[in-house]
């Protein structure tokens, strides 16, 4: 295994706990917290109705729209600014326990490190700031800047040319199966946790790294030689 | 209003009714009837993480795939024979109380219709024959032909040029919010039905027609005049 000039990471969920939402999603919800997971996937639903459309706006302005679709379903209404409201803590999740440890040790391995996100600009630079991480990247790269979703093909192309590699030597890191699955269907190499609640796609092409932690991903990548 | 030239409907959802998968999604889900839900937002999101990748196959296979992972998440093995069987019903789902005589009226007004569904040639073919409403239909499309699902925006325009219209002379009838806002996306008009459980996208254009069911639909579609 040839070691990967690049290493992209996935945020939400990947690097963030997004239970952290768990309570004001809950509480917009009249208490029905078993939603949550509902109202993500729907959010990545619409996402890519909107990349599907020739459309984009911000994720934070997809997700409100969203909580607001799953709150009319059971009866209740919120405003735009509710919603906003509600999805606001996805701006202060803590990392998952694993990855400053994780992150310092592949940083302390000479790897460059970027983040590749489908929140905003300004969602990834202060769910950054806030977890105490942003010293680990040498950029922090949105989807906003190519205007499209993950994981659109163009997504990761442009990702690889914006710091100057091909896709085939960076390695996407993510916790989702439909992210792995769109890097490799790019070009480039991915590895994937599988955080609690999280499986690959069954059609996908097999990833080269597939553990249960961030912990044990460093282990393997830190002993690949030059 | 002038009269659209041609009526496209949706399949799933809005002609048939989805809760007939509910049994035997449930039993494959060791009774967790709730997760229908989780899992057609699945399909829908992976459906469309096919098209954003270059990739294609069929809605039936995607859905199984969807199914293994939704079972993975609570601690059951499906092998992919099982999902399929499992979601094998879809093929033959009830119509809504209200469709069979709404086409019928629609037919008598001179409307010519098709589907155009995320469903195969050959689950579409089989639903509709299944569901007796074949005859309604000068021809079944389904998004095979153009290998990417609704709603991209050339799924939308290949129908119209495939029936030798505008966008603009059609009009896409759907009960999901992402349908209708593709297709208007796409510039064809587009009349939503708010099926229990369906909202419309709050970012989305204003439809023109907005119905609890397909009965009030027609009463306002036949008397617009030639």
């Amino acid at each position: 295994m040839q070691k990967p000039k690049a290493l992209f990471f996935d945020v939400n969920e990947t690097l963030l706990d997004l239970n952290d939402l768990r309570s004001s999603i809950s509480q917009a919800l009249g208490g029905r917290d078993d939603l949550l997971a509902l109202w993500f996937r729907m959010l990545l639903h619409y996402s890519l109705v909107e990349t599907a459309s020739g459309q984009f706006r911000p994720f934070g302005q997809i997700g409100a729209a969203c909580l607001q679709m799953v709150a009319k379903n059971i009866g209740l209404e919120l405003s735009s600014e509710q919603a906003m409201e509600a999805i606001k803590p996805i701006l202060s999740l803590n990392p998952h326990p694993d990855v400053q440890s994780g992150l310092k040790r592949l940083k302390a391995a000479g790897y460059r490190m970027f983040t590749l996100t489908n929140s905003s600009f300004e969602g990834v630079r202060t769910q950054m700031a806030n977890a105490g991480l942003t010293h680990y990247f040498e950029e922090c790269l949105s989807v906003e800047a190519i205007q499209m979703y993950k994981p659109s093909t163009q997504v990761y192309r442009w990702a690889a040319r914006r710091i100057g590699l091909k896709p085939e030597d960076c390695m996407m890191i993510a916790a989702h199966g439909w992210d792995v699955a769109g890097a490799m269907w790019a070009g480039m190499r991915a590895a994937f946790i599988a955080r609690p609640g999280q499986q690959l796609y069954p059609h996908a092409p097999k990833t080269e790294l597939e553990t249960k932690n961030l912990s044990e991903l460093v282990d393997k990548l830190i002993t690949i030689p030059q």
